[in-house]
């Protein structure tokens, strides 16, 4: 089958590619590829784009519309951060200059918070976009993943924000520490829920408890799927007593991958906080269509 | 010049293999390798050890005494551990079986610890060198290092001791995860301490922190070096607030390497709590040379 893409959305992150072939608001094709920008320098990019989605163009030039790593200043061009407080989109993505005549490449902005030091670049695209499925909502937004994100959302506004490296830890941790030998692939949703609660009201505990995974392995045979259960419940824990502030009294959107997002959602309501989930691909989506409106009002 | 070794000491961990030949309780020459229980499979023990100290010995079988992760499951052969709370070397040395006719090799007993589950090998043999040296000391003696150990002793007995992965998370997050870009080689006393002051009297603040020693660095240029003490700091401080019920109102000894033990050191008379460095490699040789002197009673 042919397509045609009258615009192509990107997702262009660390860690992966995704691309969507657009008709106005409507996907007709979709591609993925592990050429994040982890993997490539500067020149790279627009092969890597050619590559994935070069059959979707026709001989006019097309409009790609990206969120992500990308525009980091080891992406394929650096992207100004914009400043909280503000809409989470408060300029028009930026047109990286040079390209063939293949495509018109637009990267958004990613936000900068003075104090606390912080950035993102990515999840202003995923807020985006639930906001502009539901317009006027206030409170507070939770991404998780490799660098979680707490966003408090006032007004249609990013008032702050501030990252956890929960994710990055849990990875490091069970893959490239000691403990790699004691975590397994499974889960267990009771020694998750204990875990949590231990380090939610003790954060000290996370420093205190890690090891005891390795030894409990090597003293008491420890399941290792409750072991990995239980890293994920401190880790999640101690972000958790960290992002109080964000979450306490409020009401919470977690936008991101379904069985993470579900994670964090059965957390909050051990603490009595509402909670729904919200996929990151859609909202992704979401987002880079509002962004590709701005252009469309621009031209 | 010709050596001949009246036994061998050896400190072998898991990076790393250290090596004595001794004429009693003298040091007359001293090897090292990186041939350390995580490079080697069973049957490279005996070859790496072989390399690195065969010219010690005679035609006679030259007896070896060995601590350290050698004696883990996944070492040469495993030694069981003794359980806490007991004096730190309460078992000769286990005789490794099937060596060549060169070495007699016997390897200290690690220590374990039923609830909470943790365990140690090689730290107990430096406790049991400082006890040697110290009789009838009482107190807690901290081992910093990629498993930093913190031991409670009274009567000549570890009564119970606390691994934190303090030294593994610092390497994991400055080598491996996104704070490597922002991390530096050197060093920054006033920002370590700030750090330090902060997670110890706020440990959840560790999860809320991580990411900013990344978003100083892209926003305001953060210095490296401050990074990496700040880095520290955090971790340090955290693992300090679990270790309270260790440390605080006793006198303290500080085995370790010897910048990373100054740090220590420093970090505790912060607290008001007193506190002596001494060299791990001293307590190490101090602790295999008591472990020898069990095996001569023996015989």
């Amino acid at each position: 089958m042919t397509v045609n893409a009258e615009w192509i959305s990107v997702d262009w992150g660390t860690s992966h590619l995704r691309a969507w072939a657009m008709d106005g608001t409507e996907v007709v094709a979709r591609a993925t590829s592990d050429n994040g920008m982890g993997q490539l320098s500067k020149d790279d990019f627009e092969p890597a784009l050619v590559e994935l989605v070069g059959d979707w163009c026709g001989s006019a030039p097309v409009d790609v519309v990206a969120c992500g790593m990308v525009g980091a200043r080891q992406g394929w061009f650096e992207v100004p951060y914009a400043a909280v407080p503000t809409t989470p989109m408060p300029k028009t993505p930026m047109r990286i200059p040079d390209t063939t005549d293949r495509f018109r490449v637009f990267v958004v902005p990613g936000l900068k918070q003075a104090k606390p030091a912080d950035v993102m670049r990515g999840e202003e695209t995923q807020i985006a976009g639930f906001l502009s499925l539901n317009p006027g909502w206030d409170g507070v937004i939770c991404l998780p993943g490799t660098h979680t994100k707490w966003a408090h959302i006032s007004a249609d506004e990013v008032v702050s924000f501030q990252t956890f490296m929960t994710g990055e830890l849990f990875n490091l941790l069970s893959t490239a520490s000691v403990l790699r030998h004691s975590i397994g692939d499974g889960w267990d949703q009771d020694a998750f829920a204990e875990a949590m609660d231990e380090t939610l009201s003790r954060p000290e505990r996370l420093a205190a408890r890690l090891f005891g995974l390795r030894a409990g392995d090597l003293l008491d045979g420890q399941d290792p799927d409750r072991a990995r259960a239980r890293l994920s419940g401190m880790l999640i824990g101690t972000e958790l007593a960290a992002a109080r502030p964000y979450w306490l009294g409020q009401q919470v959107a977690v936008i991101g991958a379904d069985a993470l997002a579900g994670i964090y959602v059965q957390a909050l309501a051990r603490q009595g906080v509402p909670a729904q989930a919200l996929s990151g691909t859609e909202m992704t989506l979401a987002g880079l269509i509002a962004a590709r409106m701005t252009l469309e009002t621009q031209t």
